[in-house]
Formats: structure tokens, C-alpha cells, sequence
């Protein structure tokens, strides 16, 4: 769980800030946008950091090999929310992503992305290049 | 079909323009918009146009009976889609409003949808504020 | 509009049916299928027809030039629907697919989609081996 | 993460297995079951989980504080699965609920969920009557 001074908390903190409209179809029956549907604005705004961050070359392959949400406040729409995207961590063959989603100036939540780097049927070493690129994006706390 | 020179066409002609960011889980294969999923910026630009139409007293119950949508070009992601909305036609107990879905100053696809008046289990005559809220909001053509 | 006795109201006059289970999140605030997700149920069904009337070809790409849907009645969750699919008519370089859904015996709607033939970036005619096997999948009836 | 003899990678292990067909709407660019598209299914045999735990009584209002999916092999469509769902944890004013993703006999993932109470604004203890309807419905362990 995050703490409550956490860096992860203030939208500034993340190297890339996306900007998304919420739709009719992601509230659920209690007029709130829906826990699930979240997950698509965290999903569109790490695919617009890859375009960014390999952009030029083919776009290496990934998989989500987990993915951890924590929900922090109730959003609303008509409105828009900001997604911030950053790496928090490079390993061998996989790096985490930190995303926090943001509305009105409060954070709505977290999400803790670990992509495994997998060119073919299986994970392999991340290579130079996609290290660098990674790097060059800039970096977030993870959360504790 | 709608023709060549219709005004439907040309967003400038819809009385509620609104703006919706597609999403990654918009595309299909294809690197394009999906054809339902387009039907998703359509309906939230519906749902917007009823929370003006009827602010401030409690929004009367309408069923969607049909709903025809034409494929015109398609669009693409990243990027903001422009949805015009107005009434093209008011009924006894129900109206049809029409849409036009832009991108990039191009016409995507035009929307038809058919709403029928239903406070309980049935359809029943519009009553006379909720046509006039839907003939304030404006007009637009209903193609041929 | 559908008439009263029409054969598309009755999932026995389809050549293709198949069976899709609905989902929470295909519930509207009301407690009934949304309008727009049922869309959902009709694309996957016209998948699986693509997929068995294609088996053992690269399949055809077609772009779906309109779609109609008619709404008769509310479907819930949970529970099972039956998505009837037919080719109601074949042009030159299009044809199109009649549809209807069906929960509990009960019609909930109807879906006409006009598909065109796009090998390229432009429609082109239907070669005789697409025609032979859209023919082969049947016919249904298109609305009136 | 989970260890290779879990019983969590099992469906029998699970006190409720539900069964949801797989769309072509779910499928992502690569021909697998999209990541976040998943959550869907579990989310669905969440819901359909609270049905039967909360039957012939007003349905509690829970709010999902945290959310975490293990990705473990690749879905296909068309297709069916089965997602096994059990309570793996109790506590003061939250549970966790436990499940997994399967197809063919393969476990595709794991899902936590943790879930707060909350019947006004705020959360609150759980009372006796959700807290034995909860025990009744099974549990299953959590991973460690």
C-alpha cells in the first residue's frame, strides 16, 4: 500500500503525463467510474509511452506479466483524468511500470505494471537499445 | 447513404460539438478504430447532449430502438475524435437525433439513433417540456 | 422495421447460431444489456461465421460500410444468448449479414451489417470462390 | 508470485467455477486475449459470486481497494473458459476474494482482489450476517 507522503501521489512526479476523457461506458451502476475500466486508461497510456519510447524502430515485443491496481479515490465523468507513466525499475528480461491516475488534482490510483521482454515464444535478455530507450524515458519511485 | 454534398458531413452544422481521445482498446487488427467501438463515442456524445438537454430536473427514461451507423473513413489512435450531436426529428413519443463522428477535419461516420419515450414499462407521448429542452438544444438534417 | 410474423424473429430460421454468455459488465445502470454492448454479441457472431465460412483461406478482408440495429426487447445478466446469422443479400462487391439475438426463446433485436469487399485500400468485386462460400453458409431473409 | 505446485493452479481447488465464452472483441492485435480484457472475466464471476453469497438479501456495497492479476499463459478465441473464484481471506472490514483464469486445463492467471465494506461513504466492520454468508460460500488460499 502506498504511503500517504508518497511521491506517487502528486501527478508532477511522472515523466510522461497523458491526458484521457472518460466516457459514459466507464461508470458503473453507482454513477463511478468502474474498477475495471480503469485499467483501460492505465493500458492506453503505457501504450502511448512505448510509442514514444521506441519510436523509429519496431516496437519490441512485451507481455504483462502482472499487473497491481490499488484505487485510491472515486472518478467521475463527463470529465478528464491524467495518467502519469514512468519506469520504475529495469531487471534482466523484464521492467516495471508505475502509473498514478489523477482527477481534479487528487489521485484516484495506482497501477504497478512488470512487462517481461519476450521477441519470440519465450522471455530473453532486454538488449542494449531497448535498455537505453527505457532509461532515457525517465524514472518514478515504485511504491513500498 | 448519405450523399456527396450533405451538410452532415461538416461538424460546423451540429448544434453540440464534444471531443472524446480514442483509446489503444479502440483498434482492431487492422491498426484502425473498430467499428463498434466507435458505436461507444457515439453513445457518450448522446449521454452528454441528454445531461444539457435536461439539466436540472430528473432525466426522463429513454430506450434506444434503433440504431443505424454509416462507416465513411477510418481513424485512427493516438488522437481526438470530434462527435456533432442535434435532433433531427421529433416525434409523439419519440425522437431521433443525429450524429457525425470528425477526425482531423475528415468525416468518419454518421449515426442514427431512434429513442423512444418510456417513463414505466412502456412507450407513452413526449410530454410537452422534454420537447421543448430537445427543440432548444437545435437541429440538424436527418440523411435522405 | 421488423414485421409482427417475420422469420427473423425466430432463431430456427438462421443457418448459424451461436451461443455467448453476457457479462456484468455489459449491464446498463438499469440492469439490462446496453444498447451498445450488444453490438458486441453481434460482432463475435459474425467472427465465427468469417472464421467457418474462410476456414483454410487467408481470410478476405471485407470493412463494415453500415450497421443497423433494431432493439425489442431487454436482455439480463446473468444468463445466455443465441446470436442467429445468415447472409441476407450479395452484390457485386458487398454483401450483407441479417442477424438476431435471442434469450429465452425471446427476440431482443436485430442487426443488418453491409460488408464491402477491400482487398486494397478500394472496394473491389467479389471473386467467385468469396461468393461460392458466403452462398454456401445460407440465406436469411433481410428485413423489410 | 505463485509456486509451481500451488493448488491455486487447479480449478477443482476453487469452491465455485463459472463459465464465460470468450469474444472477438477480447482478442488483442496479437490473437491472444488482451491483458486488461481479462479482468472482465474475473470481474464477472466476482459479481456472479455476490449473487449467490448475498441471495434474498440487499446486496452490500463493497468498493475494490486493490487489484492484482498474474498473467501465466495465453487465451484464445473462439473458446470458453472457467474462472474459479473463493474468499481467501477475512478480515475486519475488508475480505479478499481469490481466483483463477482457466482454459483447456491450463491455468492462464491468478487474480487477488481486496474489497472494503462500505455501506455509507466510508468503510465499516463487517457484520455477522456477510461475514457467515462469506464462510459458506468456500475459501481458497491465497498465494503466497
Amino acid at each position: 500500500m502506498v504511503s500517504k507522503g508518497s511521491e506517487r501521489l502528486l501527478s508532477a512526479h511522472y515523466p510522461v503525463v497523458r491526458e484521457v476523457t472518460t466516457r459514459i461506458s466507464d461508470m458503473d451502476g453507482y454513477g463511478h467510474l468502474n474498477g475495471i475500466r480503469i485499467g483501460l486508461f492505465y493500458e492506453d497510456a503505457r501504450a502511448s509511452f512505448y510509442s514514444v519510447a521506441f519510436e523509429g524502430i519496431e516496437r519490441p515485443r512485451f507481455f504483462v506479466a502482472q499487473l497491481t491496481i490499488q484505487y485510491l479515490a472515486e472518478g467521475h465523468w463527463p470529465g478528464t483524468v491524467q495518467v502519469g507513466t514512468g519506469i520504475s525499475r529495469i531487471g534482466n528480461s523484464s521492467f516495471e511500470m508505475a502509473q498514478g491516475l489523477f482527477m481534479d488534482g487528487r489521485c484516484l490510483g495506482l497501477c504497478e505494471t512488470i512487462l517481461v521482454y519476450a521477441p519470440g515464444q519465450t522471455s530473453a535478455p532486454l538488449h542494449d537499445e531497448i535498455r537505453a530507450r527505457l532509461e532515457r524515458m525517465g524514472t518514478v519511485k515504485a511504491t513500498e
